[in-house]
């Protein structure tokens, strides 16, 4: 390419999957992208652009001619023209606007008008709608008309003379049914639907739990207005999945999509938040140990034992939060219910920690020389490991109970919730044993 | 139901979705579920029956009639049955082997003597293969005929005479095609496709990537043998993501699917092994801190900071390791590539080293009455999260170079690593600087 090979590049494209030359185009020097997609036929360079990296699509606005850009801007489907224009600034967007075909400029003002995440901002309004009155012959004709202009032909709208959805069918059953029938006797009139304004992690599990191809959205009045299909939501359930992983790793929820593209100062910032909360939650631990510095002053060895127990303790917290919050985002947890899944949380930290204390106790005994540290590291650590498995349940549920997002109660917030509460046990239990050997 | 009002009951389920009819059989007492089952339709039930519950299928194996028992399961398709066979006993499997007709007996074999989590476990042996030479009046007539007996007739697949696979189709290019032309003129020959030992998750990024509805499988002779559809791989997207997230808060992968049923002794089992680890990795710091009683025996408040500085060290390196660790899963940390993301977690984590330094050093100022401490505490800070964002970087790159899952450098992990040496580096600062203040 570099050496002006046109015709050989142009053979290398040819018989590739769209998403195999985005990402060819992508790798490229910045200033050959452009003449790289410009080799590229009409029909296929728009396909190609959707699947394109949002920061290489943004480049090849400036670099291509206006009305080259334009043609693929009229041309892309109505969704990911949406997504296009979420990540471009207003100005460029409004130009944009203004220049489109009048029924594309419809489309997309709506489509923009409802809020981001939801139903209404990933469907398409390229779909099919019949009329029940239709044979399945007249049927299957039209949908080989429209196929050109639709994001998928296999699942099928029926609406009224008002655009209520009255009944779907696939393309499956309109193929196998009697060509004289009409579809009114075809298509299933059991629909399940979603609202513009549902959020997409819900249109996901919808989507998942029926397995179904594409959904349909209907407004406010139920009328038909758009579909959302199975290969949009697949990129949403990972998009969740990497947002529920950051907040187990207090890591604050953004693009994640483009964080490996994100300057230094914007990853810092999404990571401040929460280290600063931690922090100053962890100022309480310091509080605590140094109103006890009594008892250190007189056993400095206790504290060799700190990191040890509060570690651990915020280990068996991390485990419980973590698999309560996948619990909650999956809704397999309610299938046990809340209540039933602290106590057994709860149990399950017991006997870890008596578990674990088998081989604590004779470390502790060893390490901190004689009877006393080990008994109050033992007894600390059954406590402490009951305490953070309980604490990791209960925090998520209470919060879900509140509408709040449970993964804000993530592993380093619980560990933190751990650490204040394990040391005061520690300190205490050492006190109490050594006030009762000294009487 | 209960006061045996079949009929009403069984319009109750009439108007469902399979899944749904699923769930609220599920919901039932033990002893009605079979009951409810029984008065489903036959293609509807053994519909509902695939969605079931692993455990209520298998009580429904037990309570129902051999012969119905039987029906449902040679009628079941050929991927599904694989799935409840592998959580029956192997005796069990062995009875129903034996009594299945001799086709679906051979292909369930053959699903069965694949790997767990490959390609060949997921594939369905039902699809629609055609002839380069049928015309697409011919093929769509095929289709019709095949329909009632396949999983997707949206996916075509054309193959030669030694069932190589040649080219793909989809119905909608079937559809739209001249009906006289033949297929081989209207098909796709580059074809994605992907071999029986491929793994799942290998599976779902392909799908996810081509936005495909379904993925021809090939044996080793490229014979194709199956087909995967996008129904079975949004389970296993979110599977993977369980996975992932469970690794993230050091819980052992098991069955994801059935940790809400499983026992208190199987929960526990599926932890211990990771505490262990974690508690002897701890014990090091308490090593670290004995070593170092003489300091602390001098300023007692000294262990009044080590919970912050550790905790703060262990929430950066969970944050580098989380980010990292999904990158490396969903493969965008490619595109940055593996030194530059160390260098910039690096950098991340001494820039957020500063940033708390300014909340920390006044607070230890005041709390550690006096400069000494505060300075022992602000330097050390500044060390410990630069290492610690780099140890959650490299450890899980390294891991993934040695081709061992990158996950297992867990925050837990990276958490416990941090606090050794985040002892070490404190204590040792505070010795050099109160040696250097009393010379």
């Amino acid at each position: 390419l570099i050496a002006g090979n046109y015709d050989e590049a142009k053979l290398l494209l040819e018989p590739s999957q769209p998403v195999d030359i985005a990402d060819a185009i992508g790798s490229l020097p910045l200033i050959l992208q452009a003449l790289a997609f410009r080799l590229l036929k009409k029909n296929e360079a728009i396909e190609v652009y959707e699947y394109l990296d949002p920061v290489v699509q943004q480049t090849l606005l400036e670099r291509l001619r206006s009305g080259e850009v334009l043609e693929i801007v009229e041309k892309m489907s109505p969704d990911d023209r949406v997504q296009l224009f979420d990540e471009l600034p207003a100005k460029v967007v409004r130009k944009f606007l203004s220049a489109l075909s009048p029924g594309e400029r419809k489309v997309t003002a709506e489509l923009l008008g409802y809020e981001p995440e939801t139903a209404g901002r990933l469907m398409t309004t390229e779909f099919i709608d019949l009329k029940e009155m239709q044979t399945a012959a007249e049927a299957l004709s039209l949908v080989r008309k429209r196929a050109p202009f639709t994001e998928t032909i296999y699942s099928l709208y029926v609406t009224d003379k008002e655009r209520h959805l009255t009944g779907i069918l696939s393309l499956r059953d309109l193929v196998t049914a009697d060509p004289s029938r009409p579809i009114g006797d075809v298509m299933t009139r059991d629909v399940v639907n979603i609202s513009t304004n549902t959020n997409q992690e819900e249109v996901a599990r919808a989507i998942q739990r029926y397995d179904f191809l594409a959904l349909p959205v209907v407004d406010k009045e139920k009328r038909l207005v758009g579909i959302v299909t199975v290969d949009d939501l697949i990129d949403v359930i990972e998009q969740e999945a990497t947002r529920d992983i950051y907040a187990a790793g207090a890591v604050q929820p953004g693009d994640e999509d483009d964080y490996f593209q994100s300057s230094l100062f914007t990853i810092a910032r999404r990571r401040i938040l929460w280290l600063l909360i931690l922090v100053l939650a962890n100022g309480l631990t310091t509080k605590v140990i140094a109103m006890n510095d009594q008892i250190l002053k007189e056993i400095v060895l206790l504290a060799a034992f700190i990191p040890l127990l509060i570690g651990t303790g915020g280990n068996v917290g991390a485990q419980s939060s973590t698999v309560v919050i996948r619990g909650l985002s999956t809704q397999k947890l309610k299938s046990l219910g809340a209540i039933r899944a602290v106590v057994k949380e709860a149990i399950t930290g017991a006997l870890l920690g008596v578990f674990m204390m088998l081989v604590v106790f004779p470390f502790a005994w060893w390490q901190g020389e004689g009877p006393l540290i080990a008994s109050a590291v033992g007894i600390s650590l059954i406590s402490i490991t009951t305490l953070a498995a309980t604490t990791g349940a209960i925090l998520p549920l209470l919060f879900d109970k509140m509408k709040l997002d449970p993964a804000l109660m993530s592993s380093p917030f619980i560990t933190t919730v751990t650490d204040i509460a394990g040391v005061f046990i520690y300190l205490s239990t050492a006190k109490w044993l050594l006030n009762s050997s000294l009487t």
